[in-house]
C-alpha cells in the first residue's frame, strides 16, 4: 500500500507481511460480515488496556457462537509480539490501532449458504492512527450531527457485540456527511435516545453532571468506562441514562470518547454550538487532563503535533 | 478448495483462478461488511433473469452510495463470459450461483475509519449449487422455525438492499439451528410480522389464497416476483400483506422461494405440520409445475437426482 | 407591515384593515396553539377548490371539538368576498393564500387553564404567495432532507387535522435547515416511513409508478388528491403506500405538492440527486402539464416570472 | 375583560394595559404555536422560584433555537416590576400566575411559511390564580382519568420544553372531560407509562414510597422538584421511575403538583378511590405541611377560603 | 339458576342438565383460561352460519395446539341436536347463543404446571340472548368509549383466536364503564388503531365509504364478513384499513357488529354524537335492512319487542 | 382423581372433598379467565410467606376491580386450616402448593356478556408439588429457550397481576417445547428484554453481579424478592435492570426462581451452556445455601430425594 518497508500482521498462525494477508473471497467474514473484532491503541508504542479489549472480543464471539480456538492469553501475547515487530515502523510521533479479527471462515465446498465453518479466520494487525487527519478536531472540536438512521436494536443484533456488520453506522455517517462532510454522526435508537457513532461513545454535561447513554444499546467503550471512573475520582457526578435530542441541544458541554480519540470535545450538535461555544468545556478539560495523567501521555499534544503546518 | 481443475472468477478487471481472488484484509467489504451483492442461478448453465438481478444490485449500490464504475451491461456481459469459461466445470447435473459483489474497497492509508474509498472492489464468481445438500428438502419439505431474533428494521438498514451485513439473519438462523439443526429460520419484523430467512422468501396458502409478506421489509426476491406472476396466470388469488404467526401456525400450505430453491414446500412451522402433513400442497404443486415450465427445466428432478443413494 | 395600501381581513364578523386584526394574548389560539386553519390559493385571483379546503377545516374542528358557529357556506362566502375586496392589491403577477382560522378563543376570567371557551376567534385573511422566494425551486428543484425528528403520531395528535400546533414540523425544518438552509424537511413517522413536510406532501416515482405516503399520517392535501386523480387519468399507476428512505434514496423522480407550490420537482434527497439529476423527471413533467391544464393556468410560468433578474 | 381597573402587562419593551397587548395574527406564536413560556406563582404577592422558572424558559428557547434578545436577569427584573405594578389589583386573598412568553414573531412579508423571524414577540403578564374554581379540589381531592391520548414523544417534540403547542394535552383533557367534566387527565406515553396532565405532575405512594414518572417525558416541574427535596428531608423514600396504570390503580395515595396547585390530593383514578378513600393520605399530608412551611404560606387554607359559601 | 325447567348442555359426550355441567377446578380452562370457544346465534331457533363458526373454532384450536378429538361435523351435529332439545325452552320471542367450548382439560396428578393434558374438556351449550338488556341500544344507539387499554398484540396472543383469555378486553370495558356505565369499549391496538370491543367489530362510514379495521388484529367476525358482502352487493364501497381516533371522531356514521347484535348503530364515540346525531345513519339503515333480508328475520324488531313497557 | 383418600379444598365457604369442588361452566373465571390467584408453598408442611402471597393476591384483585368479600386475614386463616386438614395426605417427603383463587363468578341470567357479577367464586386448595417431575432439573440444570412470543405488555394487561389469563405464557411455552420438550421458556417483552416464564423469574450473573429484569413487566416473585435480599446480605451486588439476549447468551451463570423451585440453576440458554457448563455456578451455589438456611430446609435435597432410582 506504500513504498515504505512493510508492516507485519499475524494471519492464521503466521507473522506475514501485510500484503500477504489476503482473505479468500468466500470467507464468511467477507461475504456476510460474519466476524468480530476489537481494537486497542498504543501510547508511545505501549498497548493500552489490551486485556480489556480482548475480553470484550471473547464476549462478542460468545454472542455469535464463534470459537477462535485460541485462549485470550494467546491472542494477547500474539498482539504484544506483533507490536514489538512493528515498532521500527511506528515513527516517533505515531501510534497504532492494534486489532484482533476473527471470522467464521470459509464454508466447505457444497455447504449450504446458511451454514458456518469450523475453520475460523484470525488476523492480528497494526494500523497507524490517523493522527494528522484528526488533529483539527482537537483544535476546533467535533461537529456532531444526528441523522434519521436509527441504531440497530438489540433484538436484531446487539450493538454490544463488536462485529463486522457496520452498515447501520456507516449509513448513518453517510447521511450526516452528505450535509456536513466533516461531521460525526451520533445515532438515536428506536426509542429516540442517543446511542453512539462509528466507534465512539458520547458524553454530555448537563447541570454540571456528566451523562452518557446506558450501555445496553451501545458498544461499552473501554475509554467510556475509564472516563466514568475518572469522573467519579474527580467528584464529578456521572450517570448512565436515557439521553435524547433535548439533552443534546441544551447541553453545556459534550465530548466523544473512543480508543483512538481518548476524549475529544464536541463543538456543535446539529449546527448548534454547545455551551456558548467555549472549547473545551470545564468538565471536558478536567477529564482530559485526568485521562492524560492516567495514561501518562499527552494525547492531545500528540494530535495537535500532527496539525498541518 | 478441491483437487479438480479450478474455477475462474473475475476480480477487479481480470479473469483469474478462484484461488488468486483474495481480498486485502483492510477492504471495507471485509472489515465492515460494507458491500453489496446479487446472485442469479443457472438452469443447465443458462443464467436465469440476470438482468433483473443486476438491476437489483444497482439499487442496493444506490442505497449505500456505492459506485462500481461499470455499467450494468458490463457486469452482465462479464457474468455471461464467466459462466461460459466455467462451463466445463459445471458437471452434467450441476448448476451455478452466479454472483456479483461490490465493496467500498480499501481506504487510503491514514484515512479515518469512518471514511470510504474511491476504489471499489468488484468480484464476479460462480459457485456450485448445494444440490446434494438440499435434495432432502424436496423430498421431505422444509422445517421452518421462527426465532426470537427480529429482522433489522428499515430505519436501521433496509432489508431491500442485499448487503454483506448478514449477521441479523445469521443470528436468527443460529438460534433456530440450536434446537433444530436442519430447520430454516424465518424472522419476524419488529411489529411481529413474518419477513424472510437467509436468502429466501416465504409464502403461505390460507383459504386457498396465496399470501406473502409485503415487500418493504424483505429482499424483494426475483423468484418471489415470478411466483406471484405465475399464480396470477393460474388464477390463484395472491396477496402481499402482513402475515403473523397466527397465519403461519394455521396455514394450509406454505413454501419458501429463493434463487437456488426456486420453490420448495414447507413441511412444518415451529414443529407443527402444515395442512395435515400432505406434501406438497395443491397450490404449491401447481406453482412448482408452472415454474418448471416457465424455466423449461425440472428443477425438482434436478434436486432429487442428487439424493444420496 | 408595509407602506402600501393595506389588505383587508375578516375578524370575528368584520372586514378590517389587517393591522387592526390583533389577537388578545390570552386567546387559546395564541397561548396553546389551540386552533385550526385551512388555506386555499388563488390562480389569477380565482380561489381554487375552496369548498374542499373549508370541508377539511370543519373536519379539523370536529376532531378538536371546536364549533365556530358559522356554516361552511358562510365561511366560503366571506372568503370570496374578502378576495374580491383585496383584488386591487393582488398585483398582475401575484396570487393569494386564502386562509380561514378558528381558535378556541379567550377563556373567561378565573377559568381554569385546562378549560376552553365558548367564544371562538375567527379570522379569514389573504397572504401574497411567496412567488419570488420560491421561484428558484421551479428552476432548480427542491433539495429534500430527512431529519431525525419524527412526525407526531396520530395517537398524540392526528396529522390529518390542520392545527396551529406546528412545532413538530418546525423543529424538523430547523434541524434540516441547520445543515442545508434552503432544503425542505420531510419527516418520517415513528415506524420510519415518509410522511410530509411543513405544508407539503411528497410523491416518488419508482419503477414508473407514482407513490405517496398513506393518508393516515399526513395532512391529506387537496393538491395531493388532485395529482392522484390526474395520474389516474393519464394512465400512470398511483399507489398510497408505506414509503421509507430506501424508496427515497433509490427513486427515479420525486416532487412535492402543496396548495401554493402545486407540484414542484425534487432535485435531491439527503444530498443524492434523484434519477441521475435530470429535472423535471418524465412523470413529474406530465403531471405538471396536466395540473396546469386542469387549473387553466401556467403556475410554473408564474413562479419563474418572479425569478430575480 | 372586566369593568375593574385594568392589569398591566409588559409587551415587547413596554408596560401597557392588558387590553393593549394584542398580537398581530401573523405572529408565528399564533399561527404555529411557535413560542415558549414559563409561569411562576406568587404567595401573598411574592414570586416563588422565579429564577428557576426563567432558567427553564431559556432551556425551552434553546431547544427551539429561539433567542429573545434579553438576558435572564432582564426578564426576571421585568417580571418583578410587573408584579409590583399589579399589586393593587391582587386582592387580599388573591395571588398571581406570573408568565413570560416568547414567540418567533412575525415573518417578513413575502417570506416562506417555513421561515422564522428575527423579531421575537415577548410578553410578561400576571393572571389571577383560579382559586375559587379549584377550591373544591382541596376539599374533595382530584379525580384523575387516563385517556387514550398518548403524550407526544420526545422524538416528535420534547415534553421538557414548555411550548405553545398544547393540543396533545388539550385533546387528552377533552377526552377525559367528555365523560367526567371535572376530572383531570393524566396521559400515558407511547410505552404506556404515566406522564403528566396539562401543567401538572403526578405522584403516587406505593408501599410507603413516593414515586413519580421519570423526567424525560414530562415537563420537569419546579414544584415536582421541590416536593422530591421535601420528601428526602422528611425521610420518605422517593423514586423517579416508570409508572403504569397498574401502579395508578393499586396505589395507596397520590397527588398532583403544579405551580398553582402546589400539591393537591388525588381522590380517584379512573373512578377508583385511592387507598380506601381517606383524603389526604398520610404521605400527602406530611408533604403538604412541609411545603406550606417551606413557602411560609398556608396554600391549602388560601384555596379553601375561596370555597363558595 | 332459575326455577323454570332446566336447559340441556352437552359435556364431554353426554347431554346433561346445565346444572350438572360443572368443571373440575383443576381444569386448565379454569386455571389458565387455556381454552377456546365459538358462538353462533339462532334466528327463531335456526342456527345461523354454524359451519363458519365451527371452522373458526378449529382455527383457534390449531393456533393453540388443542385437539378436541372430534371432527367439525360432529360438533356441528351435536350443536344442532342440542338446539333441538332446548327448543321448548326458547320462548316465542327468544333466541340462543349456541356455544362450543374446548379446554386443555385437567393435567395428570404430579404433572408440571407448565404441562398440558391429553383429555380436553368439551362443552356445547345454549344461552338465551340478552334481548331485553340490549333492546335500548337499538332504540338509542350505542355509546362507544375508547379506553387507554390497548388490545393484546398478535406477538403476545393473536386476537384472531377466540380464547378464554378475555381480561384484556374486560379491563378495557371496566375502564370505560367506570365513567360511562352503559358504554361499550372499543380498544386501540399498540399502534393506536381501532380494533374491537368484547365480542364486537366496529364499522365507520367516512365520505360515504364503509370502513372497518383490518382483520389481523381483531377476531374476524362472521357478521363482519357478512356485512362487508352485503355492502358490496349494495354498491357501498367497503374497505378494511387502519382506522384511528381521528376517523372515529369525525365519522358520519358507525355501527357495531356481533353475532348477537347483528348490527347496531353507534350513537356517540367518546361523548361526541356521530353524524349530527341522526340515528341510524343512511348506510347503517341500508345494511340493517339488507341483513334482515339475508337472514329473513327482523332482528331489530325482535330486540325492540323486548323493550320494557 | 386417584384412589387414595381425597384432599380437602375450601369452596365458597365450605371445606369439601376436592372432587366436590366443581365450577359452573358459566363462571367468568372459566369463560373469560376472569379471575386471579396466588400460590405459596410449604416446607415440611409449614406455609412460607403466606402473608406476602395473600397481599399480592389483593393487589391483583384491586387491579381488576374484584372484591372477594373477605379480609386478607380470613383467607390466611382458611389457608392455614386447609393445610392442617390435608396434613395427613402430605407424605413424608412431600409438600404443597397452597393456592387461593378468586373469580368474578357467574353473571345473572340475561345479563350482558360484557357484565360482571357480584358473587365471586373463591377456592383455597392444596396441590402436591411435582417433586419427582422436577428432580432432574436440580441434578442437571434447566434448559431455557427464548421463543418469539412476547410477554403481554402492561398497557394490555399488567404482568404484575397474577390472573387466570395464562395463554400468552402458555403459547410461549408451547413454542419452546415444540423444539425442546423439557426446556423452560423465558419470554422477551415488546422491547426485546427478558421477562419471565410460566411462574418463574430469571436471574443472570454477569461480571460477578446478580441481575434480574425490572419488576414492571414481570410478576414480582416473592422468591425473587427473597433472593435479592439474600444476595445483598451476602455482599453480592444485585441489580434490577433491562436484560436482553446478549446478556443471556454471554452470562456466567443463571438460575430461575419460583415458589416451588426456590432457585434452580440454568444449564443452557438457547442451547448454549452457561459459564462453560459448570453447575451450579458459584453465585448460584452461595444463594442456594443461603436460601436453604433462611427457610431452614434443604429444598435441593428434597427434590433430589425424588429422583427415580
Amino acid at each position: 500500500m506504500s513504498g515504505s518497508p512493510e508492516r507485519t500482521a499475524w494471519f492464521n498462525g503466521d507473522f506475514l507481511p501485510e500484503s500477504a494477508v489476503r482473505i479468500p473471497f468466500r470467507d464468511r467474514g467477507f461475504i456476510h460480515g460474519d466476524g468480530v473484532f476489537d481494537t486497542a491503541r498504543t501510547f508511545r508504542g505501549r498497548i493500552h488496556k489490551l486485556e480489556e479489549h480482548v475480553a470484550r472480543l471473547y464476549r462478542s464471539m460468545a454472542y455469535l457462537k464463534l470459537d477462535c480456538g485460541l485462549a485470550p492469553e494467546q491472542l494477547i501475547s500474539i498482539s504484544r509480539e506483533l507490536v514489538a515487530r512493528n515498532e521500527p515502523l511506528r515513527g516517533a510521533e505515531g501510534d497504532w490501532w492494534v486489532t484482533q479479527r476473527v471470522t467464521r471462515g470459509v464454508p466447505a465446498e457444497g455447504a449450504d449458504d446458511r451454514a458456518g465453518s469450523d475453520r475460523p479466520t484470525i488476523i492480528v494487525e497494526c494500523t497507524p492512527l490517523p493522527l494528522a487527519r484528526r488533529a483539527p478536531l482537537f483544535r476546533d472540536g467535533i461537529d456532531v450531527v444526528i441523522p434519521w438512521v436509527r441504531r440497530t436494536p438489540p433484538e436484531s443484533l446487539s450493538p454490544r457485540a463488536k462485529t463486522q456488520n457496520y452498515l447501520n453506522l456507516a449509513l448513518g455517517q453517510l447521511e450526516a456527511s452528505a450535509q456536513a462532510p466533516e461531521a460525526w454522526a451520533v445515532l438515536l435508537d428506536l426509542e429516540g435516545n442517543l446511542t453512539e457513532g462509528i466507534g465512539c461513545n458520547v458524553f454530555l454535561v448537563i447541570d454540571g453532571r456528566l451523562k452518557t447513554p446506558r450501555a445496553q444499546k451501545v458498544l461499552p467503550g473501554i475509554t467510556r468506562e475509564t472516563v466514568m471512573e475518572l469522573a467519579a475520582e474527580l467528584g464529578i457526578a456521572v450517570e448512565e441514562t436515557d439521553l435524547d435530542p433535548y439533552d443534546a441541544l441544551t447541553a453545556e458541554e459534550g465530548f466523544l470518547t473512543s480508543t483512538s480519540l481518548c476524549l475529544c470535545p464536541i463543538r456543535s450538535i446539529d449546527g448548534r454550538p454547545l455551551g456558548g461555544g467555549k472549547l473545551p468545556g470545564t468538565v471536558t478539560e478536567r477529564l482530559t487532563r485526568a485521562f492524560s495523567e492516567s495514561v501518562q501521555f499527552d494525547f492531545v499534544g500528540q494530535y495537535l503535533s500532527h496539525l498541518a503546518a
